[in-house]
């Protein structure tokens, strides 16, 4: 840490913001620092090469980001619409830092929606899954997508897809995991008569719904409530825990730290 | 329930409260009426015979207490006291409308708090668990308990017992179930990654951790947080989760429907 | 109670939901039942005769409303298009039961969105108040609205104007009210060093900020937060306790106790 | 932040916990290091005299605390137990990292209770005000208390009381300020209708509850509930936010920022 900000001060940068996390179980050390670009001497390139010298001497893992540059993200959905729509309306406003290249589906039931955005639609129908899941990687890829964001997907990506995009590929659940993986988790809840509902926001991994958390919430649900007014409520928390999930990842604040993450919010 | 409200307003009577829940998968209809007791012309034993023809008529399962006679609260702990002296506390400032006229342990360790208020502790060691559980459930049926509670027990109740008390033992288990039954439960969400933590207030039946769920709340934590910080703050969820479904109990607002309750909170 | 749910009975009606609650303070006593239309014998206005009979022994004030029609939802905005946006969403989705027969607004930046749905959109200058007022009270009136809703609006309601309308505008402030009443309470909210920030939904009356409240949240916010951060963060709770309030209204849930709310939910 | 960590680095230290938080507002930077005290090759009082070199070239306001000495935490009471039988819980149980050197209270109800404990326990009456608060700061400065909490003392501390211990009186206020300051806050919120009541953890100031706001909470309540209700739930939301704002306190977690606080949760 003294060696980073030490670097920074000697080049007369500012930081904005500055977070660390030191893991006592695996000895890691997670630093994010964020630095008022207009207060540095030399431009991104040359500020890495720099960097390269203080990140060797310490073996460190690093990245650098310009926050002037958002990410591009590619949204894959099926027939269910609160999420992307939330997505959309987000991007729209301006709320969510991130270009929006291209929406995938396998269904064209939200195409409209899509296309009334001016945002590029391609319809990827599953009939033949190991095709269709190599047009999605390749439509991905062409894309030039930094994040894929699977808003109510519905469908299983493969592991070496997973695997290929480790880190990049964020999943919205609905239900508060480790409860009710897999297949109708509304329906789950309802049964086990448990009182408060949730969402997972994750990354996605060839582990299917155990990838790394993001962010997750819960609401308050009671005996009155059926399996349609959980999903109602759920639909909110969904498109809320996402959308958090999801702006962190986009600033760049969340890092992976094996199965958990450390999200500097 | 124009029946049971047309009984009560023959016999002159005022509802304080009136709560009802229809079950549309099962059929079955929920009820609970609270009678100003001063407004009857009869007395309870009375009231019940006179009751017994719409019950019968309308084939009712149905239960009449009279809330002035608080339920006598038989309480089970081990070493961990923040759930037992939470009860205490609520019981002596009169917060919780029941009577402890024992404590039961399998150590010795809270003895003398419990001691301190006055109230019969027994000491019951697990050597022998076939034997303890016998003299448990008779020290429980002689105390007249109403029902038992265990505040962090950590033993596992017989089958049989749960049965022969269905409905009448209530546990605190330091996960939001279904999510990390048994045990170390903040060791596995640490693991998992989750970024809230919770506790379940639940009837203890012969299938560990899965009976029907009384009460359930959550809290955030995040990456920062050790598994030592996660018992920190679930030491707090645990006893107002504890206290809140144990006081519905109490008060008889909890209706079991088959593995999930109905509570007329 | 029992002469309602007698009187249903009586027709052979099914009671879908049924909800009292007596105020101790004021004796008056309120009661929502829902019945299953389908089980009555006779049609609405015929019940509507019958009923009267019951409800004059009683004295009761009372209303009969089918859900089979949607209520009339007018929306007044301003610029700021979070709440619209997600008011149109939840609409176009089936998820609030009504229908939307005109938005008004002193500005058109909404215009385009609000007629993208189908909506018909009248745009009221503010020049002149009174004058913006009187057509925007006859707009409402034309477009018989059962309902006003105030989606950031951010113009000051006449007084006679709410009284006219007494229980029938619903404003969204975006604070946790009664704190940082008036203008720009995330400014407000900022200054003071709150831990959490809120919103409300509730009835306009003639006393700004002061109408029955029909339902609030809060969420956590820190030092670390600007006051455009408490503007992003907010936008999510003041949609969500809208959308929740305003639904319930919808359903009839809500009743007016003086200056406090009942609400059935 | 350079010259901290460099500072520390230089001398072989290890950092435990770091956090930063520049006002952009004042142009203020804050910065809370925690370091294991193993790791250093001097005692506290050099490190102190070689930080004064680099904290003089940056002209920082700046303070050293061994953790290793635990605060001495005066608690001042009235007649409700409920914030004082949770601090003593958690102090017993280790839970809050302070020494109890005394207990102070305007009556002697809660005398029993504390002295079993085996803390001191001063009885001053408030029949002489200015003689009970002269005695009372007396107390204080003889039991060298480092913090002062008024655990529901119910009396308005003096302002020059307040400012000779600027940020060491810490107050419980049975509200979510700045809604109903002042007296009967829970009647108050009955009368205002309110679907969430809380509670604060602030420094008292000259200005009654207006002082830096620690830590907050909300809790839902409805129609349903009395005052009666709301002081029973309000209880449980009190004793949370003391206890966890007092934790953060105790840990030189919060910093003053004018008005407002930073809190290094």
């Amino acid at each position: 840490m003294a060696a980073v900000t030490g670097f920074i001060a000697g080049l007369g940068g500012w930081v904005l913001e500055a977070a660390q996390h030191g893991d006592l179980t695996t000895g890691r050390f997670f630093l994010r620092i964020e630095i008022i670009a207009d207060t540095l001497p030399v431009a991104r390139a040359e500020l890495g090469r720099r960097f390269e010298v203080v990140a060797a001497e310490f073996d460190m893992t690093w990245q650098l980001t310009d926050t002037a540059v958002p990410k591009r993200m590619v949204i894959a959905v099926s027939r269910e619409d609160h999420c992307l729509a939330d997505l959309l309306y987000r991007w729209r406003s301006g709320d969510l830092p991130c270009t929006i290249p291209l929406v995938l589906s396998n269904h064209t039931d939200l195409q409209d929606l899509v296309e009334w955005h001016g945002i590029p639609f391609a319809h990827i129908p599953m009939d033949d899954r190991d095709r269709a899941f190599t047009r999605m990687e390749e439509a991905f890829d062409r894309a030039e997508g930094d994040v894929l964001v699977l808003a109510r997907f519905m469908q299983i990506i493969p592991p070496g897809f997973c695997e290929r995009h480790h880190g990049r590929i964020i999943n919205i659940h609905h239900s508060f995991l480790p409860s009710f993986a897999g297949a109708r988790p509304y329906h789950q809840a309802f049964e086990r008569g448990v009182k408060l509902i949730g969402a997972t926001c994750h990354y996605a991994t060839a582990d299917l719904d155990a990838g790394p958390i993001i962010e997750q919430d819960a609401r308050r649900i009671d005996h009155s409530d059926t399996v349609e007014d959980l999903m109602r409520v759920g639909r909110d928390i969904e498109r809320t825990v996402l959308a958090r999930g999801l702006r962190w990842h986009l600033e760049d604040r969340v890092l992976l730290n094996g199965a958990r993450t450390v999200v500097f919010g």
